[in-house]
């Protein structure tokens, strides 16, 4: 008998990074639910449950929702892969990490992106989209919501009105927002959204729940080509989930999908109006305590998510230090930069469970005091006192 | 605020059909554990000693040793993509469900399958993969250790010996055979082994271990194309799960992986040879006792799993009704048949927890009298008694 492995006892942390978000209670209770055969019709039936919250979730009445079996870059994968065939004209909106992302998945399946950029902390600009899509025969416009790499939230009604007069396709990265933004997938006819279960569902990672339009299911029947990926290919999964007779596909995690049921219920019975807003109140006082202490958001003004708030390191302070010492002294994690931001922004999020006026306090009083010890000028109490304004 | 979504409360199961099997309650109190960040350094702490786990169960030294974010059909286009080519010659063995699968999959990613076949419950001869891969330049070979869809147990030393003598990989599928029967990567020489963690590891699905030989992840290095699947692309798994500096590619579902650290302790805990004994030991009375109730086995003598057992639904009797009242009667799930048997057998797995004598008498106990009552022909305690003598 071996015994040398100890007892799992990861410090408790309070998690307002980047994702994962802290987890109820109730959800880890859930997984506790004994694990129950694949088809199963007491599964079958949570599974259908988990679809019909799903569509709430994603404001939609898209028949193919469901969360893949995968985290959130699985999404990603099994939005692009379904639809794009070689040589299919890809149109990628990149203004940060997770732009640049779907460029490399694109190509990897063979499709042709076609590149429309704007700075790393702005928005794309809605006329590029319409000048891009007049030029060539674009299948799909891919873009991001909330991009986690700089938090900037994407306004989307103007460029889902430009691609709904071609005959491309929209599809939108929610990663970070569903759950905590709205997400107007039928209002906006939005083809394929995907979004994930550690963010603002504040789930455990290992799902990434999708929605396709009947346009977007239609022209995943019609491929040429099978889809590359067995595992995420549509027409197969449709049978799992949403087969007359259920089919044998992959053998669904349950205990993923009991945590999802159960957090679904939470942000249905908070309301989806209640939680946007509380994420709103709290990711405003964070910003008017950072803008007090004289720190410089990274998302241009006015498009600032609620979720994720990117703030530039300022000059002299070391990113590993600080966070070192705010995971060492407080049980916080923040992030740090992707991409071209690495080293140089934090990424504080508000996430689900996470955002809460006392993790605003919390993080805004840790932050001055070490940015005060490493030399960096600020007025005690400056950020505090700022974001307790807000809740007045 | 909405309410109309019950509390979860799927009835307890015993677990006897093809995966998932009984979950051991402290690999669920495992998931109560809070998520931490994916770059949280007691995360990292854990993923390390479950790779150190996980050689041990895959019998390897192989460093790129990990679990894939995905279920076992994950870990199989994980194996099968990562190593493909468009225009690469595969060799696949096919006797079974999972052995068309492979072979679907190569297809998906442009590889050309070359076929040898067997009977449904019969091995595959070793003297046909010798023949086969003279005749064409093959880079890799693809078999299936336990078929789960017949029970058959293919024996993998002489294979393994004529694959050594050529320029191929050796793929291996040991999804339903990790933790309940030797996995011999490293002696064997197999180049690529993958599994799942809800068949004998008895840990909720979601993950699905996977192990590359120094030669296989070399031929990964030197790809012409990029992997198609960004999320299943071990160049850049790699960097997460073994990089000097861990860098983010997807976040990893910590949950499962607490439940998997978990299991992998009670399987080493237990001991890989008493855990093989205990599966070949209940295994043999459940044979037994099938036997004595006249009932006749999918897979040929000499080569049947102690994982599961096929076993052929008598003529006249209701495949439906009898799994129908198992379930409801007893609680216990057993497996419908797969592809050309399905409605034709019953597939019967002792996996992991659920290997335990006292599950053997009660489903031979539960068979016999549902079939009695179907009108079947069999003397009362037949079964039991065949089994229980096994136990002497």
């Amino acid at each position: 008998m071996e015994n040398i492995y100890e007892e799992l006892k990861p410090p408790k942390r309070i998690l307002l990074g980047p994702g994962p978000s802290n987890v109820n209670p109730r959800v880890y209770k859930a997984m506790m639910t004994p694990v129950v055969g694949y088809l199963d019709s007491e599964l079958l039936k949570i599974m259908d449950e988990i679809v019909e919250m799903l569509r709430k979730v994603f404001k939609t009445k898209n028949k193919i929702t469901f969360p893949v079996s995968g985290t959130g870059t699985a999404g990603m994968e099994a939005a692009l892969c379904n639809i794009i065939e070689p040589g299919d004209e890809v149109l990628v909106c990149i203004n940060g990490y997770f732009g640049v992302r779907i460029k490399d998945m694109v190509e990897r399946y063979g499709g042709k992106p076609l590149i429309i950029e704007a700075p790393w902390g702005e928005t794309v600009p809605p006329e590029k989209v319409r000048k891009a899509i007049k030029e060539k025969k674009v299948k799909l416009v891919a873009i991001v919501h909330t991009e986690t790499s700089t938090g900037v939230l994407q306004p989307l009604e103007e460029i889902s009105e430009i691609v709904r007069e071609s005959e491309a396709l929209l599809l939108v990265d929610t990663v970070a927002s569903l759950g905590g933004y709205p997400v107007e997938t039928d209002k906006f006819g939005i083809d394929i959204v995907y979004s994930a279960t550690q963010k603002c569902l504040s789930c455990p990672p290992g799902l990434a729940p999708i929605t396709f339009s009947e346009k977007a299911v239609e022209i995943i029947k019609k491929r040429k080509n099978k889809v590359s990926s067995f595992y995420l290919d549509v027409n197969l999964l449709e049978k799992y989930w949403f087969g007359g007779k259920r089919t044998y596909h992959h053998t669904a995690s349950m205990s993923l999908l009991y945590a999802l049921y159960e957090g679904l219920k939470i942000v249905l019975e908070e309301g989806l109006e209640t939680r946007f807003e509380r994420h709103r109140r709290n990711a405003e006082a964070l910003k008017a305590g950072l803008k007090a202490m004289g720190l410089k958001l990274i998302a241009q003004e006015g498009h600032q998510a609620p979720m994720l708030t990117a703030v530039a390191i300022p000059e002299g302070i070391s990113d590993v230090e600080v966070r070192g010492r705010l995971l060492k002294e407080y049980g916080i994690e923040i992030g740090g930069g992707l991409g071209v931001f690495s080293g140089k922004a934090w990424r504080i999020g508000l996430m689900g469970e996470s955002s809460t006026q006392s993790n605003v306090l919390l993080i805004l009083n840790a932050l001055e005091k070490l940015l005060s010890e490493s030399g960096y000028k600020v007025k005690p109490g400056t950020g505090v006192s700022a974001a307790s304004a807000c809740y007045q």
